[in-house]
């Protein structure tokens, strides 16, 4: 069983610098890339994420969630910030919905549990199963319980790479390609040119000149989402870094087609 | 640890013969008085759980969710259904959020596998984790996907069963009451009085003058919730069966008032 990842960055779907600003528009067209390539792949299975933007990360930061139950307001900040993070992914189900699209969307929080921000317990089978049944599960960048500090946060990318780990272990999916889609070009050096490649062994070449995100975010910006790939390239999955905002580019993505962007591998 | 379950019935939270009609001043009214009852119960553990009403049950009947896919609209049809009852869930969890109640609303999707409608995977483990964590889960009737039929659903009161089942064997819970909520007095006999206790023994002699659910409702109605409750009882919780549109009526049975209601035991 083919399946592909796909991930709409807090950057894409939401204006990172205005609290609570969705881009319906984009959603709305990356829905329909993803119905078009879908009538094309008969048989193709995707897992669909979204990060939290500017949804995510103004809550998160206010009550240090990451962190776990600061200080009083903790618990139900740690519930606040979940809450908006389900908002931004019931758009993202929404649009896809409407495009005729069976998606269901997944919180982390009700799947996997921490300790010091470690991974304790996962139980991924509902998003397995969704995969046998033909639907689409849409996980999400989300605050989740920690046994030791309460809770913390884990990215979109940290949920995706935990799925693909149990997904490759079980042995019966096939996980072609990861498509991570931002509001950029794909990962930039130092002056603004699309790096290519980045492999385990080169990303120390590159380290340096990696910009990082220009606007809040608590789970670490370009250079962790590099990291994060990197740990999918070392299970067999290859990544996609590549500019969402380009009409065509998901689509292209699904299809297997080459554009420019940042290949992990 | 004690822990009281409460259930906010369909017919209470939404005008049931209206589609995708909520009465968001008798939620409001529900998480005030249970701000209130927590107030004076520190320490308390709640799980709160609300039925799907006239926001889950139509869907439900239009696509046959409950038998699994039925045909090609099924798997769209699940995840509307799935959507719809996600809509409900959050004016529940967002209205104890404005009261300072740090819940978290947890899909029984994302934790519960079913076969041919029997449940075959069951992973709470977020439950026992939000508990520990003093956070209140909001679990709800929902469609779950089946390893068989493709999805079914289970209803809140079926939900809340396997809850209680699963913290009862844990061990260290203890588990008090189960308020069950809803629009009407209690379970009432053929001349419209309220019958004040049922047991598995007693069951037999009120059986056929319990009334059924006067709108849709694919989960069953008034019986059906009896037998899921004795259920319960059989694991050692008793539950009330009470009118939540009195106002009073759910802050009293929290703090362990004896108000006129049914008794299942």
């Amino acid at each position: 069983m083919e399946v592909i990842f796909i991930k709409f960055g807090g950057s894409l779907i939401t204006v990172k610098e205005r609290p609570y600003t969705a881009r319906p528009d984009v959603i709305k067209r990356l829905a329909s890339e993803v119905r078009d390539a879908l009538q094309e792949r008969q048989g193709l299975r995707l897992v669909i994420g979204n990060g939290g933007g500017s949804y995510g990360h103004p809550g998160a930061a206010k009550y240090g969630t990451i962190d776990g139950f600061c200080d009083n307001t903790g618990r139900l900040g740690f519930c606040k910030v979940h809450d908006d993070a389900i908002r931004l992914n019931r758009l993202v189900v929404n649009e896809l919905l409407n495009h005729g699209i069976p998606a269901l969307g997944l919180p982390a929080s009700a799947m996997f549990l921490t300790g010091k921000r470690e991974l304790v317990y996962s139980s991924p089978e509902s998003i397995k199963e969704s995969l046998n049944q033909e639907i689409i599960p849409v996980v999400f960048g989300s605050p989740i319980l920690d046994t030791h500090n309460g809770c913390t946060i884990y990215s979109a990318d940290r949920v995706i790479g935990i799925i693909i780990k149990f997904l490759t272990h079980a042995g019966r999916y096939n996980i072609t390609r990861m498509v991570s889609l931002g509001n950029y070009e794909g990962v930039l050096d130092s002056h603004g040119n699309i790096i290519p490649e980045i492999t385990k062994t080169g990303l120390n070449k590159v380290e340096a000149c990696i910009k990082g995100s220009d606007a809040t975010d608590v789970t670490g910006g370009m250079l962790s989402k590099v990291t994060e790939l990197l740990d999918i390239a070392s299970m067999g999955t290859e990544s996609f870094i590549a500019n969402g905002m380009v009409p065509g580019n998901l689509y292209k993505l699904i299809m297997g087609d080459n554009i420019e962007c940042t290949a992990i591998r």
